[in-house]
């Protein structure tokens, strides 16, 4: 996606094709009210006519003039999952920067799937927003060919896959937090150190599990397959890996647990295996979650600026649709820091 | 509020009163388009002219017709402050039920005042949702009759304030709640129980500690006014509170700690004072946040169903913009109930 066009002048895309509004009506055989009611997603358009008009827009890369004076005072932001408190730290972000601008959120779930629905982009059409955030979440071609064609601009926060070069994202740091986490249970002297990621399709937690085994392969360690396994981001996953793990005849003396929901899970597999943490088990998440601070003992963990990173993309995505100037980072990825509290010590020699 | 008129006839309010469009247009000294336009929240009205149509609205007691073709596929969601994972329990309640019937979440936050802005309600009028659910907030008689015109209907849930008898509502039993959580720890042989309540102003926070008296009462055991605290709901005040409590020269055995967020900061601060949980201090919550399975020990705590109360308040309110029947009750109260974990038991002897 490039910056959406403010200009009075008919847009020129990058296919060199240019159309005005009336030129697609004519190539389409219909009136230019029509692709007017099309445009703005109103119902009153029989289908197939519909589809003819919509993908000529998409052929000829249309996209709307003058979008800023007909939007809703709305921003659209689209979670893949809204299961944890995960999402109410990007929601409080969106949230505030929302609010100075005048302007309300509207939430959608894209429910497991990673892609949000046909009747989403269809109600995102119709409803004209000042932009789109979609959280570990992407959109498919036709999709994007869609809110392109309004000029309504998305920005992909934390990318769940490769958004592409063309797509403005916001992330974290995630390899080097691994990193960090990793050399952390290094210089305290562990060397059988385990690590729980996220899904595989993530990228996010392939980058953490990378930066874990970097720690590991810098410090001359050996990387055992078998002390790395594959989560899911949640607490079930964490507890039922973590007894895994921990019932291992050589198990590992710490465990990078790639979030904090999965580090929670750790501890009760920990607890009811009757290991102490830090004594038996140093335990590092990922976020830095409030809950981080409470629960007992308090978990060190890599901080990802959650609401910082939202806010930061619903600057942007603001910003784009001004278009006022071209952003010069379409990748942004805000710093992650470690926070060392009181789930990690030195191992008990012999354990 | 009353149901919305769905019927074609001109509304018949309270006040006897009755008035088409064109007859608030005449009394305005207007044309019946400029009050269909103050109607959709346009903004190329005179201010003047539209407070005047306002008003002319608000005393006919007009309330537009055939409302459900004209509104978009929304349902407003308003907080009283987006911050803890209570929120995110009842957004994906409302969100599920949003999801079934083709409708997107708007989410807005009253920022810590008790009633959303007046720039808020102007928003709302002109976006046309379904309905509007209120969480911890209430709406001023300006707004509630701003919505009523434009035949918005809403629902408060877990209202912070007395609502009144005519607005629809969706709560817990929060008095029975704070009763069974008492009960128990009586019936642990507790004789020292204090409470840490949530704000004075949430009806929610007062019941809760009314059952936690009435427990005590009906057990023959004293109400030390000392052993009740007055908190806000935040971790930092069950932790600054606890303290204090724990500190007392005649500390209490068990803490009822009228959340779980403050149940987790009297967790800290007795692990801070080295007392052992439950063994040294049995504490009780109360919501059932997923948080409380997984800190250490897991939380005994009152159960409220906020997923389900938040389903409900969605139905309610769709119902309502049906209008298809009156709906029996107004306020509905679901069950609260004690889940016994790890953080109860019988005080020692002695201490």
């Amino acid at each position: 996606m490039t910056a959406p066009d403010s200009a009075e002048t008919p847009h020129r895309g990058r296919s060199s094709q240019t159309a005005t509004l009336a030129e697609i009506a004519r190539e389409a055989g219909v009136s230019a009210p029509t692709v007017s009611k099309v445009l703005n997603g109103r119902a009153d358009v029989a289908p197939a006519t519909r589809s003819r008009v919509e993908e000529l827009l998409r052929a000829h890369g249309y996209r709307r003039r003058r979008a800023e004076a007909s939007r809703s005072p709305l921003i659209d932001l689209v979670f893949h999952e809204l299961e944890s408190a995960w999402a109410m730290e990007v929601i409080r972000g969106v949230e505030n920067v929302a609010r100075d601008a005048g302007l309300s959120v509207v939430l959608s779930e894209s429910a497991g799937r990673l892609t949000p629905g046909r009747t989403w982009a269809d109600q995102v059409a119709a409803r004209r927003p000042h932009g789109v955030i979609l959280v570990l979440s992407d959109l498919d071609e036709s999709q994007r060919a869609l809110l392109t064609s309004r000029s309504i601009p998305f920005v992909v926060m934390d990318p769940a896959g490769d958004p592409g070069a063309d797509v403005p994202s916001i992330g974290a740091t995630n390899w080097q937090g691994g990193l960090a986490a990793t050399r952390h249970l290094v210089d305290l002297g562990h060397r059988r150190i385990a690590a729980i990621s996220g899904p595989q399709r993530m990228m996010c937690s392939r980058a953490r599990v990378d930066g874990y085994r970097a720690a590991l392969e810098t410090a001359g360690l050996p990387v055992d397959p078998d002390l790395v396994r594959t989560g899911d981001f949640h607490h079930d996953a964490g507890y039922r890996l973590g007894r895994e793990l921990l019932s291992l005849p050589d198990r590992p003396t710490a465990v990078f647990a790639g979030n904090d929901l999965q580090a929670l899970g750790l501890y009760e597999a920990a607890r009811e295996l009757g290991l102490r943490i830090p004594e038996d088990l140093s335990v590092v998440g990922f976020d830095d979650l409030p809950v981080a601070r409470w629960v007992g003992p308090p978990l060190t963990t890599v901080r990802q600026p959650l609401t910082e990173m939202a806010e930061a993309a619903a600057r942007l995505v603001l910003e784009l649709g001004r278009g006022d100037e071209a952003p010069v980072a379409t990748r942004v990825e805000l710093a992650t820091s470690l926070v060392v509290r009181a789930s990690t010590g030195a191992p008990v020699a012999g354990s």
